[in-house]
């Protein structure tokens, strides 16, 4: 990752270049990757969902573009603003600090969020710097514990001594140091009931891992921080889901990438990513039968698009996976395996499943 | 509230109540606490919404009740258990933990959750312990910064010391020992961006503060969090939330209790709680009229539902706060506040406000 110096000089480069544009008399342009589906695939070699390169311009003078010219410049400068006072701002508030006159004149820069989400947008592909690094964060989420030491700007955080809460990942950790990282691989949870009782058992110290949890879709401050664990230090990471399309998405969206965040997919995804949730398999095995839960006709519709994925649909093991959950006809939560014992997930389930690499990459 | 081995001892008279009903060759039964909204009541003298004293007795030969009887006892054994293990359980892990075959037959003990959920409240009012101290837990929610230094399991975490993320708080704070409380009072934010803001600014050391968020509506885990800094240290609790009736609905389920959770108000409740959020007065007096919001007609519903609570309808000055409110014909969100400065709701806003002690309590 770029450091700080190097982000400030790329919103120079392009304030300059549309200087230098504008002293030639031209009128002034900028070169934006194009966002839209039809940019977008899935390259199996990377295994990400990523962006083409075609790109498109985007002129000052020219009454189709000059809104978003200026929306994108607006952006620049507040980016400009916030790493030189070492402050972010949630996108949300990004939006209100750019919705104001222009010039003094009767129109706003931006009157919707979606604008300045947009330009944000634009902005990281044109300086090829995500919205963290340019001092944007979307909301905060999740919460950490293991062996890990960190620095913090100032502080130095153990999230081995954090008791039963852990740390709360902050929206951003881009400057986040790892002074010590003490863990053969990483366990992400999308139920904070799992991670609670994974940490009362204090599966984290008696297997050497990291638990991570966020609800359902993981933030952009956990992915961030899950792919440092895995890019700086090895770690693999591995998603512990319930058995049901929500899951299976969960697990894709963390490995793979978005559609929506196509762009920014080699900032985000982390090709080794396992999953270690509940398989058809297993609920044969752990004996969960009992425990199905009906199929409502979102989730069915779910499976359906989920299982349809490029990634998955090539994938021998996936379609399997695919067509045993559509034969279970039901979904079930990794809560369930409570009914073989309030530490069953902690005390068998998850070593045995490692010990087995009885998982899914 | 109650020791551990002061709950063990209910428990165990509990059962040992029923042993003697069973010697004596009578029907055994429990006297239950009616929960039903024809025995919830607000009362102006204590500021709560809590619960009549009419009970129901519930027997164990009645086809009528043996199920909710057995389902009591069954919610009853697993929280001695987990007392005595010392683990703590999930609500909806409990459920998988009790949804068994009875002694053999083909039937389980409970087949919902809604049913283990409504033996678990029986539980608590038949204890008078709160589902936290019976080791039973709802989800983790929230996080906080300020100068506090607590000690949870064998842990000594310094709040003031996590970095940009903070403690995140657990489902149940009840073990939890205060070691040093060095803060005048308490806000709780609605919104992961504005404590992010505030934890930026260093808020919670300039003002000598102790700053709690969790998204919405607060979890069990931090209301609790809340009333012990209120109860045991006279924090006044500042509530900071955005124009709209959510917002005002946080505040008053804080501060009065709420209707499902009647029965164990004066274990969650707040009544020293205060309006520290945005008011009709603020908009015009931070020029915030241009980001007022549109009134969706859901907003306008809850509007009338929350203006005519009992405990509201009564006070002139909600009846004027709602007045204005329906008068502007539009929702603001604290963020807007960022259009008068990236750190203006911390530099201005917040102290100018506690300063003036404009809130409303």
């Amino acid at each position: 990752m770029e450091s700080k110096e190097e982000v400030k000089k790329k919103i120079r480069e392009m304030g300059r270049n549309l200087l230098k544009q504008i002293s030639k008399q031209e009128n002034p342009y900028l070169d934006v990757p194009i966002r839209a589906l039809s940019n977008v695939s899935y390259d199996p070699k990377t295994k990400l969902i990523t962006l083409g390169n075609k790109t498109a311009k985007r002129y000052l003078f020219n009454v189709a573009h000059i809104r978003k010219f200026a929306q994108t410049l607006g952006v620049a400068g507040l980016a400009k603003q916030l790493i030189n006072e070492d402050k972010h701002l949630n996108i949300r508030e990004a939006f209100y600090a750019l919705k104001r006159p222009v010039l003094g004149a009767d129109i706003n820069l931006a009157d919707e969020q979606e604008e300045t989400n947009a330009a944000i947008e634009d902005l990281e592909l044109i300086l090829d710097a995500s919205r963290e690094q340019l001092h944007f964060n979307a909301d905060k989420g999740g919460f950490v514990a293991g062996k890990v030491i960190i620095q913090d700007r100032n502080d130095v955080i153990d999230w081995s001594k954090l008791g039963s809460g852990g740390w709360s990942i902050p929206s951003n950790v881009e400057d986040i140091k790892f002074k010590k990282v003490d863990a053969k691989y990483v366990i992400y949870l999308e139920k904070a009931a799992t991670w609670e009782r994974l940490n009362e058992d204090k599966v984290w110290e008696k297997l050497n891992c990291i638990i991570v949890c966020s609800r359902g879709q993981a933030p952009r401050g956990v992915r961030r921080l899950l792919q440092r664990l895995n890019f700086e230090f090895g770690l693999p990471i591995y998603v512990l889901v319930d058995l049901d399309p929500w899951g299976t998405y969960i697990y894709s969206v963390l490995k793979f990438g978005s559609i929506s965040l196509a762009h920014i997919s080699e900032k985000l995804a982390i090709p080794d990513v396992k999953y270690l949730g509940l398989t058809p398999d297993d609920i044969v095995k752990y004996k969960l039968e009992k425990h199905k839960l009906p199929m409502k006709d979102v989730d069915t519709k779910r499976l359906e698009e989920v299982s349809n994925y490029e990634w998955f649909k090539h994938d021998e093991r996936w379609v399997t996976f695919f067509k045993k959950m559509v034969a279970l006809k039901g979904k079930v939560e990794l809560a369930a395996l409570t009914s073989n014992g309030i530490s069953f997930i902690s005390e068998k389930y998850i070593p045995e499943k490692i010990k087995n690499k009885d998982w899914i990459d």
